[in-house]
C-alpha cells in the first residue's frame, strides 16, 4: 500500500554532504520502494495516500552491516585478550563447533537477529558456520523477521578443529541446497559464497567456492589482509599468487561476482588496484581491528582510489553490533591516520554515514538512500531526550550517532515494511 | 546505619587480577565505609545488621572520572571536525562564554550531573568555566545529588575571547570564595585549582594558581602534552622551562599538591620522570584523544614507570560520559601500541578496571575498592538480559563493560548512601 512518511529527513546521495529536508515527506510505493522525497505534501501527488506522521523526529536510511559473524554472537564482548590467529583457535572455532547442535544454533541466532533489529541494521552480510542446518535456521530467522541478509554457510577444510572440517563435496552439497532453496534473486534473504579465508581453505575448496559462485551467480564474502601474521601465512600458502587478493582472484573469488572483503587493513597498492578492477567492496571493521589488535585500515586511501567501502560490526572481533557506533570508530581511526599524515583528511560525518547507508547498502541492491527507486529501508529516531530544540538537524543526527542508542530508534522499515 | 550487601562481588586490589566473590557480602559501617568483605554471612559479625539482597547481580566499585568539562556538556557528540586549538577557538570557548548566564549554567550543569549519575560515575574531577557563580551552582548540584566532585573554576587570561578573560585578582578572588565556602576536607564536593592550560594562562595567573593551591592545600588539575601543536606552543611560551610539565612545576602546579594532568599523549621520558617524582596522576582520555585527533597515549609506559593513571571521559572532546566505554577505548589504544611494538603488552581488562576504580579513585581519597576503610562507592549491575547464565562472573563483567549501558546499572552508592 502506498504510504507517505512525514518527518525531518536526512540521507546522503553523495559522500561529502547530507541531504536534509526539515519537515519533509517520503512517498513509498506498493513495492516498498521510494517514489519521491519532497519538502511539501502537495507536490508529492497521491492525494489519497495515508500520511504517517513522524513530525519532529528524524527519518534516516537504515543501517547496513557488511561483515558480521552470527555464530560468534555468544562471544560478543568477551575474550578480548588475543590477536587474530590464536583468538580463532582458542575462542572462535570452539564456539562455532557448538553449532552442530541445531537447537543451540537456533537459540544463539534468534538472539542475534533480534539484537540486529534492535540496533537498526536492516541488511547484513553474515557468516554462519560450516553447518548447513544451522545456516538454514539463520536464514529462516531473517526471513521471519522481514530483514534482509546475505547468509554464508562457511567453507573451511584446514587449520581448524576436525569438528569444523567438511570435505569439498560436503561443503558444495550444503551450499547448493541453500542456493536452491533461496533461489529468488528478489528475496530479502539470499545465500552468499563464504570461504572463511585462505588459511582455512585448501585450494580445492577455494576452487569449488569460485565455481559455485559463478554457477549460481552468487556474491562472495571473505576476509582480506586483516592481520600481519595472517598475511604472511597466505604468502606461504599461495606462493604463486601476487598477494592475498590475487590468490582469491585466481579462484574466481575476487570480483568475478559481487564481492565484499572484510578488513583490508594491510592491503598494498597492488591489492587495492585489483579491488578497484574487480569492484570489490571493503567491509571496514574498525572496532574489530582495534579489539583483535590488527591495525587501522587507511579508509581515506580506499575512498580516494574509488574503491567501494561499507561498514561491518564484525561481531565478535567487534564488540558492538551498532553500525552507528561503528561510524564513530571509523571516523576515529581516520583521525589517527590524519594525526600522522595531514595529507589524509579524516572522514567527515557524512562520509561515515554514507558508508553505513548507501556505501554498504549497494551490496544489497538499491539500498541505503531515499533516492527514487531505492528500497525504503528506514529508521525513525526519537531524540526528544537529547534536547533536540538546542541543535540543528545535522547536529541532532551527529549527536544521536555519537551518544544515542537503540532506545532512540522507534520505528524500523525494511523494503517498505515495518520490522 | 550499618548495612550488609549480598551480591556477586568484583573489584581490583591490584591491577593484574580481579578479586571475585561469588554470592558474597560487603559490610558497610555508619560512616559509609567498607568494614569487610566476606564469602559468608556468619564471618561478618553484625548479626542484627540489615542485609540488602542483590543476589545474582554484580556489585562493583563505582566509576571515577578524573577529567571532564561540565561546561562542554552541550557540545557532547557534536563539533567533531577540528583539532584541539581551532576546536577550542571555534566551538569550546563560545560555548563556555554562555556560562556568564547563571540560568544557562544551571540548566546545562543539571543535565550533566544527572547524566553522570546515570552512567555510574560517583566521583569526578570537573572543569567548570571562569564564572564563579556558575561554578558555585555546579558544586551545589553535586552536593544535592550526593555525589563526589572536585570542581574547578577555570583560570585563564590569554588566547581566548575577551568575555572569558578575568584579571588575576578577579580569578583569585573567585577561587578563594569557593575555597572558603567548601573548606571541609571531608566534604564530598571540594574545589580544585584549575589553570586551563599554559597557552591560556599568563605567568602571573599560573603563579597565582600555584600559590593558591599551596595556601589552601588544594589539589590541581590541568592539561598536559595533549596535542603536538599545543606542545610546540608551550615551548615557545615558556622557553626557560625544560618542557611542558616542568613549566607547571615552576609555578607550583606539578605535584606540590595532589595533581592530575589530562592526556599526556606526548609526554617524553623527562616529563614522565617529573610526573613520577611529583606523584602526578595521568587522566587518560582515549576517546577524546581520538576525536580531537591528538594521538594515542602510551599508558603501558606510564604504568611500567609507576606513574598513577585514572580514566577521563573528557566531555566534549570525548563524546561518551561512560567510564565503562572509556575502559574499552583505553584497551583499544593499548592494542594499537602493541600492534606496532610487541614489547608494550596491551592492557588487561583488570588493568582498565583498576584505572577506572582504584587508580582514578585514589585522587578522591580511599575510593575505588572494597578493601577495608574504603568509601563504599558502588554500583549494582543487573545483567539478566545479557544471558548471565552462560558466562563466568568475570565474563559477565567483561560483557557488561563492552556491551552494557546505563540500563544495567540499577543502584548507585557514594560513600555508603544510595544516590
Amino acid at each position: 500500500m502506498k504510504k507517505i512518511y512525514r518527518a525531518n529527513i536526512l540521507y546522503t546521495k553523495q559522500k561529502d554532504c547530507f541531504e536534509i529536508i526539515e519537515d519533509g515527506y517520503v512517498a513509498v510505493g506498493d513495492d516498498g520502494r521510494v517514489c519521491r522525497v519532497a519538502a511539501d505534501r502537495d507536490s508529492l501527488g497521491w492525494p489519497d495516500a495515508e500520511v504517517v506522521d513522524y513530525t519532529g523526529k528524524l527519518l534516516i536510511p537504515a543501517m547496513n552491516d557488511v561483515h558480521v559473524h552470527a555464530a560468534q554472537y555468544h562471544n560478543q564482548g568477551i575474550a578480548m585478550d588475543m590477536e587474530l590467529l590464536p583468538w580463532l583457535e582458542h575462542y572462535t572455532f570452539p564456539e562455532e563447533a557448538k553449532f552442530a547442535d541445531t537447537d543451540y544454533a537456533e537459540r544463539i541466532y534468534s538472539r542475534f537477529v533480534s539484537h540486529l533489529r534492535r540496533v537498526g541494521t536492516m541488511r547484513a552480510a553474515v557468516f554462519a558456520t560450516v553447518h548447513t542446518e544451522g545456516t538454514r535456521r539463520l536464514m529462516r530467522l531473517f526471513s521471519e523477521a522481514g530483514m534482509g541478509a546475505l547468509v554464508g554457510k562457511v567453507a573451511m577444510d584446514r587449520n581448524c578443529p576436525d569438528s569444523l572440517i567438511e570435505t569439498v563435496d560436503e561443503a558444495v552439497s550444503g551450499m547448493e541446497q541453500l542456493a536452491t532453496e533461496y533461489s529468488d534473486p528478489q528475496s530479502l534473504v539470499r545465500p552468499i559464497v563464504t570461504p572463511r579465508f585462505i588459511p582455512s581453505c585448501t585450494p580445492a575448496m577455494l576452487k569449488a567456492c569460485g565455481e559455485l559462485a559463478s554457477r549460481y551467480g552468487l556474491p562472495v564474502q571473505s576476509h582480506l589482509s586483516e592481520n600481519l601474521a595472517e598475511v604472511a601465512s597466505v604468502h606461504q600458502l599461495e606462493p604463486d599468487a601476487l598477494g592475498y587478493g590475487d590468490a582469491y582472484r585466481r579462484y574466481g573469488l575476487f570480483g568475478q561476482t559481487p564481492t565484499v572483503m572484510a578488513h583490508c587493513v594491510w592491503s598494498d597498492a597492488a591489492e587495492r588496484r585489483l579491488m578497484k578492477e574487480g569492484d570489490v567492496m571493503v567491509a571496514h571493521c574498525p572496532t574489530s581491528n582495534f579489539n583483535v589488535a590488527s591495525g587501522m585500515a587507511p579508509i581515506r586511501t580506499f575512498l580516494d582510489e574509488g574503491i567501494r567501502v561499507g561498514l561491518g560490526s564484525d561481531i565478535s572481533g567487534g564488540h558492538d553490533l551498532s553500525i552507528f557506533r561503528t561510524m564513530v570508530y571509523a571516523i576515529q581511526v581516520s583521525k589517527m591516520h590524519y594525526q600522522r599524515n595531514h595529507d589524509m583528511p579524516f572522514l567527515l560525518l557524512s562520509e561515515a554515514f554514507w558508508m553505513a547507508t548507501k556505501g554498504g547498502g549497494s551490496f544489497f541492491g538499491r539500498v541505503g538512500s531515499f533516492e527514487e527507486g531505492y528500497d525504503f529501508d528506514a529508521l525513525v529516531i526519537d531524540d526528544h531526550d537529547l534536547y533536540p530544540e538546542d541543535y540543528t538537524l545535522e547536529q541532532r543526527l551527529e549527536r544521536f550517532i555519537y551518544t544515542g542508542d537503540d532506545r532512540h530508534i522507534v520505528h524500523r522499515f525494511c523494503r517498505g515494511k515495518e520490522v
